[in-house]
């Protein structure tokens, strides 16, 4: 249920709200919309709540939330969320761009890759420690050293890091190395991680299903967000289609569909949406001409012996620096703001394909 | 087969390998490369023939080419083909917009919304006169008389147009009212109606089917080159997916994927593809930054009412001059160039939903 | 609309109410359900019709029909079509078997094909003489000619025929030859070729689009019976989805799904359905379980060397004679009876696959 | 890699084989096939080893297993997998039936269900204690207490039990009441839930994720198995498709090809697999008719108001009582043995849908 309380409330009448609310053991979460006031409600709201709310002199209506998720949807919170991490914000109008390799593999690799994210202008450092692999005999990441290696590039290059944690039992050691928690595409539906990371007080990055609807989205970032932690940004990475020759279809509709049922930002994944690398350019850019608030994109300083086999979809370096200073150009046309370090296009190696 | 000849390659040697070719009984179709001249062959291209080809002193190889659709290929053609009509020319770095009602409805109808287009800064008007309806009880388009008064309309304002076109014996009456003609997406496999329209030399924009992979669309744009006509463009238009929400899920790597494995202009339906006018904008936006040639885009003066039913994606003609202006800032970014009519933002209706 | 009339009514009173309708320039069709006799009407049926028939003594209720379908629709025809051609009968409980190659290829080839078809206890030779292909260059069937090779062997043989017929222009010359019309996948939005479908007397097959739901199959089926022809099978053919060893899914739940909201018999289509020759036994065996009508398989007495390259699904000779001796068994089980010829087994060539 | 040993090799002969591989620090897994003995071997394979095994004299060939999955495979392992549990078994040639409702509600529920299954012929009872559910707001199951009243109805009628477990802290207790553990579709690449289901010895059933590819599937399981769990069944439950009116499409393909590319048991769910009561007969029927080794199948004795609200899919325990005396009749047909209990047919109360 959600109370719109006029915007001429004062702080005083919305507190008294709040109270009444409060003293039937109800949630209230308060947000600021255009028109007025909105006053979330989560648990048993009885009749008799809602007629002494409806009473009330700044009340001006009492209606239910017409989603299966509360906290997720626009309604329920009008406002968009922000999510301040250091002076990075994520969904505050500045593009935010996460780069790196697929996995962690040493720490001179990580380090280098660091150096050359922050170099071209990104603020987060992405690496697997972890690894959902669809086969027991592949690679499955280096593990929590990988998290250590990670956390002391992204210190050392002042970038923020985000790794996935793939089960409830490794939430906290990531949420001790890692700035944001990721969960893959795989476990978007694992609930009992979910809840887990409802829990603790780190930003979660929930990537959508391959092949999950956009409530099914909604709903599992409901999960999280029930749990307490309200900083949770979604992302879409394609899903899985008929057509082959792309690895997933990136349904790029999803940005400003997810920004209308909900105040969550919304992250694009143009690697794994198309699994290749000529492809990533493009959808980059389309991925910012449709809204996104961010993009997580694959770089690799070697991308064909990448230990995971996916450096098929990952950039050079020096495709990733000229990426990010096309944004540069493109971000205020699109009422977004992102600037790449002042860093000289010389320090990117030349490669053989460029 | 494909024949690559030596830049340094004299007019006369590159007719003479011509010869040699077509003494053959084989078609022979001259290219431009970037790093040399590509001759194009069909038919059965002998040993003697490659023996005979490759013996000539400009000839530095004969191969084969590797996909089952030859001349809508990249390989068979490395220039971009650029498809002019009129003053307009698609494909060559100039964003075109085809904008108007889903159907023709009345005279009037289709002179208001033509002017609109046209002050808008469209250059083409698009409008069914014959429509393909799931159901039989369904309204079927006017018919003959649309094609007439949509073609008045466009000649009034100075507007190209492009209509749909669903069976053979339809193709010649559409090409001689019409400046485009228009394969739907349910026809995109109607082998006979594409033959037919390789016979006839008017531009077809051809709509991917909503489950044909990009190989099946160049495939079918193949048998409409296959017959003489070479101006064929390809519309990315949504396929059909498992998410609801939106009627279609439009796939807009198609864009960069299409232009990399063939030389023939890309469009973009967001209308279609998405099924929803709020997300038209955004996805026209998308489509541009993902390197789409032009765009088709519906636009109704009274969407609610529209005798299709398909309104729900039609915009008001004061969003579609918006969109336009906003295309006018966005397309220089992307090396593409758009000018909107000089028209003032007044002679747009103030509708009810602004 | 539907007029449910008592089944205590005189068959005067139901003409009497026949002819109300029709005075009105209203179609009425009449069927019989367990529990009343059901007067379909199409046309415009007015309140004063609706009052006149609601006020005769043995009309129960005037109803809308719920879908937009309606010839097709069990509400409108509660009783099961049954298709007589000569001694066979489609949707009356007997099982029928269509069988034969993807293409006729020559008159000795689908000759030996027909007296294999007809020894294993099929009843209907299938055989395209045009072919839709994906590609110009690939083989477009034998043409009319192939027509009249099949007629000749279905007539030797003691078999009906069945062909695929692409286009609008062709299906009087099919219909003249064969004894029932296919309507291929891509076809099944070819809203032309369904109108003249529409026109003749000739049973058609309608096979499922690869990605058309079943209410737009209905929908197809409508605009058949709504030109006034009543003998219309749907055929279930397999759909597009994610999962690539198969060539497609074959969707069984399509056939009591379409059972339940139309009275039209539904074929299952296995070859196509899996594209696999190993699954079509199992998945023969699972469409009969599911309560098809029928089945159309592929069968070729040289797989490997078909000209379509389709042989990979078709099974060879004595395969197809050993699964029609299986259906022989499980029919019954079934409610369903299913007849092979008193053939013996030796008359089917060994092959090395055996 | 797999040695092929011949058929005349004595069981000394096979036991020096196995421990030349040993030695090295591989496994060897000893399978039967038609024409001879299968060694698969898991671990570092090194080409000293495989010349040692080339050079004994009863060793025919050693060869690469061409799929990722390798305990999963055919090739490695061509007997059948039958899964022993008390005098039940899976995949040997009888048909085994799970019925139950979705969740665990009462004791008393719960009992019920256990005699109706039971009294129909069903060999284990199905419930979730801990219920997957899209959004957090949904009833979560009973939790440990539903395990605890589920395993005592199963003791005291009769029947084996089987429940879902969505986490690896849970599999401990669910494996000491449950006689088989369930992974939902959900959690199919939740790896570390695999893994800790290869530790145990309680079989284990691996439902296909809903767009799980066959391949993913058996890697899933191969998971498992490498844990050293032999003892996996697959479960089809239906894939996402573009098709609404089904909640899924079951894809009974799936059961030939697993059981062609693997030696494990399928297990069919034609409730989730189509989402609707009258639908669960007929591919029940069918699954039986593609060869599916058993049935899950969901059962309850007030569907409209069980508390999961899957009720829709849920059979009345009338209509599951005459499916299985139907499967009693189909079962012979397809090589399969299932005896129904003779309980008489009125024990099972009348329910008005009857």
């Amino acid at each position: 249920m959600i109370a719109k309380v006029s915007k001429q409330a004062s702080q005083e009448q919305l507190n008294e709200i709040v109270s009444i609310i409060r003293e039937e053991g109800v949630q209230a979460h308060v947000s600021h919309a255009n028109d007025g006031i909105i006053v979330g409600m989560i648990g048993n709201v009885t009749s008799a709540l809602q007629q002494r709310l409806q009473q009330h002199s700044v009340v001006q209506a009492v209606n239910k939330v017409s989603k299966s998720y509360k906290l997720a949807s626009r309604e329920f919170h009008p406002e968009n969320t922000v999510i301040e991490i250091g002076d990075v914000r994520i969904g505050g109008g500045e593009l935010v761009v996460m780069g790196g390799p697929c996995a962690v593999e040493s720490a001179e690799q990580i380090d280098e890759i660091a150096r050359l994210v922050k170099a071209a202008g990104g603020q987060v450092l992405r690496g697997g420690a972890f690894k959902p692999r669809t086969g027991p005999y592949s690679f499955q990441g280096v593990g929590v050293e990988g998290l250590i290696m990670m956390a002391e590039a992204g210190k050392k290059h002042g970038l923020l890091t985000i790794t996935e944690v793939m089960t409830p039992e490794y939430v906290d050691i990531c949420a001790e190395y890692a700035d944001i928690l990721q969960v893959g595409t795989r476990n978007m539906q694992n609930f009992d991680l979910l809840r887990k990371l409802g829990e603790i007080r780190k930003p979660v990055l929930l990537k959508r299903g391959f092949s999950a609807t956009y409530d099914e989205l909604l709903n599992a970032a409901e999960y999280i967000l029930a749990g307490g932690n309200k900083d949770v940004m979604l992302c879409e990475r394609g899903i899985r289609t008929f057509e082959g020759y792309t690895r997933n279809t990136l349904d790029l509709s999803a940005i400003p569909v997810l920004q209308q049922l909900s105040h969550l930002p919304v992250i694009s994944d143009p690697s794994h949406g198309t699994g290749r690398r000529e492809l990533v350019e493009p959808m980059t850019r389309a991925s910012v001409a449709a809204g996104a608030d961010g993009l997580i994109i694959e770089m690799h300083t070697d991308p064909d012996n990448s230990m995971t086999g996916d450096g098929v979809q990952s950039l050079f370096p020096d495709q990733f620096a000229r990426l990010l200073r096309e944004l540069e150009q493109l971000a205020p046309i699109l009422g977004k703001s992102f600037n790449t370090a002042k860093a000289p296009a010389e320090q990117f190696a030349v490669s053989a394909h460029a």
